[in-house]
């Protein structure tokens, strides 16, 4: 992550004696996350992780986010709990920005996804979708297909300098994937953005879904289309259907997929790919020198959107 | 910090299996620090922080900065204290650099320094320099006087284009304090890189003392130098003499400065402010984009070098 906003020693004190969390004990920021500052916080209660949000999190979406994983949490997955100030708020503001206490999660991300990994992520997916199902309101996904045009139209131009070629590559899948969208498959809450680095691992079970903040109301196959991205291609970019079919497993085992979705899948497969290449474009071309960041490469999600090109059959998939 | 090397599951049991520890529970890059990769780590046997040793520290200096950390920690300062593998070793190798695992220090540091931290860290740094008098070996500052004429070198075609003036203002500070600088003052192991975020507080009081991988056998006095200028500046950049004077009488409630000592004073604070605007000038102009790190403004010390040549007394510092 990132620590973008300074927290002064008065600050905390006086954001913490709206809490029953005790005192500040230790206070670290955390180098994972992009969108938001994040410090590991101790207190005389325990351990907790500070989030503030930074601008890409519309403030207006925050208590929709914070419910969702009170909700979850509430339902069994292993998510951040929220945790209330002495007035009931679980947002509140600090250094100008809004923000939440949440618990501590154990566990160690992979940095190397194995087969096993990717079964429990699917199984922990279906889940989720599950136990999403009775929050009552919708979030529309900002990130979604709708977005992808007007997003194209804002890198279009200098998408050559990052990589040749990539401005035809784009203009033909953009012109391909969005009328192909389905209109109509099975949905709900969805995280839509599980890559390894939000999801901890203990004695090989899964201890903690972190990062929410892309959630939002969409296609549950959308989801696993996104973990499909982000799990199951090596370091070559070659796609390794083991730990697909691992992760369709464990997902239909608990929410077995429809026909509808088994056949869309290739298609959401590609669509997640530029969804990831043309946001991770737009940061590459935007983002200040000297955030405490690293820019992601755009031509990551470029290699996964042309193999899912050719990737047409459930089969491929491990279907 | 930063986190500028990866480390995988894999590597991490593997180094972990070398200790006597206990299993990995939690594993965050932490965000503060430049130099290193220093990640939290929750084993089921507690906490600790893992350093790896990038490009910047010497390996051939490590066993030295450990083994300075494990003797301060024995006279009672609290430094984190290196722990040592089955085999003895306080270092081992991992993601193919050197590491080592230290205690976990509780405590914020602080970002808004008072009167009262100022003389709790000059208690805390006469401390340190008697407690490394029996440090058996000495250790060249690298980033002593004998540097930054080399330093200047390598930076000055460039300086003006960080700042219109800065190549003359530069040129008069090396040819003024270089020949001027003292040949014997009292010295021994000295912390010289003792800014607020490498202090942690608790209840008012010094909790933790941390990164010393720019320690060094140098003047004594050089490290309170370097103090005045890290801790006793406001944000608009004037000088605050109580902070100084409370810092000075801390120290010199346990070890008093000899009169040479406090006749030098004023130039080694100018040294001190050149030490740090050199090497910010050299890392603005060198560090690649993309690190996971801020460049810090060079700027910053040439207005503190610009004050203390304006503060030729001692009783401008309040002594």
């Amino acid at each position: 992550m990132a620590v973008y906003t300074e927290v002064t020693d008065g600050m905390l004190n006086a954001f913490l004696a709206q809490y029953d969390l005790g005192e500040a004990v230790a206070f670290r920021g955390i180098a994972e996350g992009v969108e938001n500052s994040n410090y590991a916080l101790r207190t005389t209660q325990g351990d907790f992780i500070l989030t503030l949000y930074e601008k890409r999190v519309d403030p207006a979406d925050l208590p929709w986010f914070l419910g969702l994983l009170e909700h979850l949490a509430q339902h069994g997955l292993p998510c951040a709990l929220p945790v209330r100030a002495r007035n009931g708020a679980n947002l509140n503001r600090l250094a100008g920005k809004a923000a939440a206490i949440t618990t501590f999660l154990p566990g160690v991300w992979p940095r190397e996804p194995t087969i096993a990994h990717c079964a429990e992520l699917g199984a922990a997916l279906a889940q989720l979708h599950q136990a999403g199902a009775d929050y009552p309101t919708a979030r529309p996904n900002a990130l979604g297909p709708a977005a992808w045009a007007p997003l194209w139209a804002q890198c279009r131009d200098h998408a050559n300098a990052v990589e040749p070629g990539l401005q035809a590559t784009l203009d033909h899948a953009v012109a391909s994937i969005i009328p192909a969208w389905p209109t109509a498959l099975p949905h709900g809450q969805i995280h839509a953005d599980l890559f390894p680095d939000n999801v901890f691992f203990l004695d090989g079970k899964i201890s903690g879904l972190i990062d929410f903040y892309f959630a939002a109301t969409d296609f549950f196959a959308l989801d696993i289309a996104i973990c499909l991205n982000a799990w199951c291609f090596e370091p070559d970019y070659t796609f390794n259907r083991a730990k697909s079919a691992a992760l369709l497993r464990g997902y239909q085992a608990i929410r077995p997929l429809t026909q509808a979705e088994q056949s869309a899948l290739p298609l959401l497969c590609q669509g997640a790919a530029l969804r990831f290449l043309l946001t991770r474009l737009y940061d590459w071309q935007n983002t200040p020198e000297g955030a405490l960041v690293t820019k992601k490469d755009p031509s990551d999600y470029l290699r996964r959107l042309t193999t899912f090109q050719h990737m047409l059959d459930g089969a491929d998939y491990g279907l």
